[in-house]
């Protein structure tokens, strides 16, 4: 099981080490060995939206061999939705199997036409621009449309990671996690 | 208004960027433009637990004139509360009026004398050694001590965060903060 987390220069660093978080423990807490990820950019030089810099490891790189691919929010996606040289890589992960975003970084999954025709979410305030993107825009904090889940604001990142950690394993890993981080909140059942 | 996060060596990223958050959106959402933030470390190279690089701008520098002292969590408090030279950097913070910790960072605090017969809690697993530093541990998920501030396990950090804001500005500012971040969580009053 190998992971793409896209992470790009402006994003915020919540919406990224939210999901991280829960996702790289189903390796370090031994519930799937063979879990692996790679950080993958397209830009030269990333920093989150105050300055903190993030080293990629997978640096315009095709995505199509992974099984998973998580796409970061941020403002950066503003721009980036209409960059072609950047849409074009991410649509290298057309085949990946099952992919999610966080935050605006559904609008970039829109963009690269991964979300036509079905369900999807994005932060609050960006619901309305994720609708050009033939989206059935849902007001709720986690959607999961198949093979595509997209999640609300910042820190839904984390009920993201969860999601996905119980997509993949179950509920009793993902309440495993959940205890070891310390998270006593969860969206669906408790 | 200054503030140092203390990064190191083998912590947890969540620990670090769940308070980083709601802390820095005090500038960036213009509720405090003077606001300002150091990325403190004694450590040459840091990295989190699962391999992911973070790049100070503060190396080994005095830590004397912050108004606030935020210690991240992660297993490498572990060495860190018996390393000398760590915590004689760490103790240069002495005078900081407020200081605060996610996790085992209340370690960090606790082996610089910062919470000696002060009430403090930290991750649910090292209660038990957090009372060797002579405090009145406490099982609760953000400890106020006046002074000092400490929050329990990893996701605490982003609660943690929030209520600093809170204490820094005002329940206002706390709420639109959370708001923004999406965040419908949280632990003393919705």
């Amino acid at each position: 099981m190998k992971a793409a987390f896209v992470i790009f220069d402006q994003m915020t660093a919540l919406d990224f080490i939210g999901y991280y978080d829960p996702l790289t423990r189903l390796k370090s807490m031994g519930f799937m060995p063979d879990f692996e990820w790679r950080i993958c950019s397209f830009c030269d030089d990333v920093f989150d939206t105050q300055g903190l810099r993030f080293l990629p490891d997978h640096f315009k790189e095709p995505l199509d061999d992974f099984d998973l691919l998580v796409v970061t929010g941020g403002y950066g996606t503003r721009s980036l939705q209409h960059n072609p040289d950047f849409l074009a890589w991410l649509r290298t992960a057309e085949s990946v199997p099952l992919k999610a975003s966080v935050c605006s970084g559904a609008l970039l999954l829109g963009a690269a036409g991964f979300l036509s025709g079905k369900a999807a979410t994005t932060q609050p305030k960006a619901l309305n621009e994720l609708a050009r993107y033939d989206v059935d825009v849902v007001d709720r904090r986690i959607v999961d449309a198949g093979d595509v889940v997209t999640a609300q604001g910042v820190s839904s990142s984390i009920d993201l990671g969860l999601y996905l950690v119980e997509r993949l394993t179950g509920r009793t890993v993902r309440r495993e996690i959940a205890r070891q981080m310390d998270y006593p909140y969860y969206p669906f059942e408790l």
